[in-house]
């Protein structure tokens, strides 16, 4: 937690918080924080500060804040990932959240498991859990949209096309001829299949919407791998 | 399993193996190989090349192989990394393996947890089990060098000068000035500290040594997630 993030419901006043449960822990036991110490935090959705301790017990934390700093770059790019397993979902959704990625659609795909769309992970306030634990750890306010989009066919015919306008659009896919371009400028759309990859109805589909097969060499990596790597290269500099 | 890799124990003869455990169970329930069928082999730090099957039952895999591609180049990348919690640790592992680094030394550090040194993970055959499942997740068959040094100060005074000789060296450390370069050619030596971050003194004895301190900005990412990133920054194009 390199932040500590800061709900509406958390404010007495424009200046007056007073946070308890995992909040409240992480302060006692990893920074052990005393009265007058000066926190960074941060208001979803909001600018980041600083909140100096006026009182830590057990039961509560009260902090004086003052929210006078803007949150991090976002990254331009809209990532539309084939649902991965719960497990690895977690941790794909903290690292891209960590790198500022704010829109997210989870699609489907012919490798994806049906199971996954029943995980109780993708209720909206278990995802945003994993997005507030990104959020903490790249020390940044603005909370991703996540959509959830089970049906390929219609997302991709009817939806996408509004989503990735105006933007350069990319499907990542192993056997693609073109590397993945580095240094993007503007806003990116980039989709990433699941492990085994798209199929080839599924590339020609998108395709179809102008995206461009690209490929980052004869290295097959895994989807948790490959999604820092492509958001990486493609934000180039 | 993207590769089915061969050891040494594996060959009757330049052409035949014998496979049994884990791998002919992906074989079996994954593949769900029939005899003739072709299947992507490589031989540990060897050549790659396809094995047609010529017997296949619950108890063993007979493969005629021919082995005559050359493995995907290597990453010119010598790794050090501060020894991460085991967990994590063993993707940590897989990712950069499958990255193509073949030279690793998991290092000291003031924040790296003691009782890391001491898990079972850290075994020879335990820390080659993750090489190798990396190795077969990017279909490459050489295997990287892994070095522990439970001792930071007299393996960055005594060893890492000849180990950083002639590469450009880099430390990531959050409060540098200098943005992580891009797309650095010929060898490059990278140290990537423990959660946190090195201490300033750790970051001292490496600049020492020539190391040059480098940021990837505001965000502060977790290290699985800063090592894809950074890998892919400084080998970038």
């Amino acid at each position: 937690m390199n932040l500590i993030l800061l709900h509406d419901d958390d404010f007495q006043s424009d200046s007056l918080v007073t946070l308890t449960g995992r909040r409240l822990q992480h302060v006692l036991t990893v920074h052990r924080a005393e009265v007058n110490d000066c926190l960074r935090v941060g208001r979803i959705d909001g600018l980041l500060g600083n909140g100096r301790v006026l009182e830590l017990t057990p039961d509560r934390l009260q902090l004086e804040v003052q929210l006078d700093q803007p949150p991090p770059p976002v990254l331009p790019l809209t990532l539309l990932l084939a649902l991965p397993r719960p497990k690895m979902l977690k941790r794909i959704l903290q690292a891209v959240t960590s790198l500022g990625v704010k829109q997210i659609y989870l699609i489907n795909s012919y490798r994806v498991e049906k199971s996954f769309w029943g995980s109780p992970l993708l209720q909206p306030e278990k995802l945003q859990e994993q997005l507030l634990l990104g959020l903490e750890q790249a020390r940044d306010t603005i909370l991703p949209q996540v959509g959830l989009k089970p049906l390929f066919k219609p997302f991709v015919e009817d939806e996408l096309p509004e989503i990735a306008a105006q933007s350069s659009a990319y499907v990542a896919h192993p056997a693609a001829d073109l590397p993945c371009p580095s240094g993007v400028s503007g806003p990116t759309t980039l989709a990433i299949g699941p492990e085994g990859g798209f199929i080839p109805y599924e590339v020609e589909k998108l395709q179809e919407q102008g995206f461009i097969p690209v490929s980052l060499g004869e290295r097959i990596l895994r989807v948790e791998t490959a999604v820092p790597v492509l958001l990486s290269k493609l934000s180039g500099g």
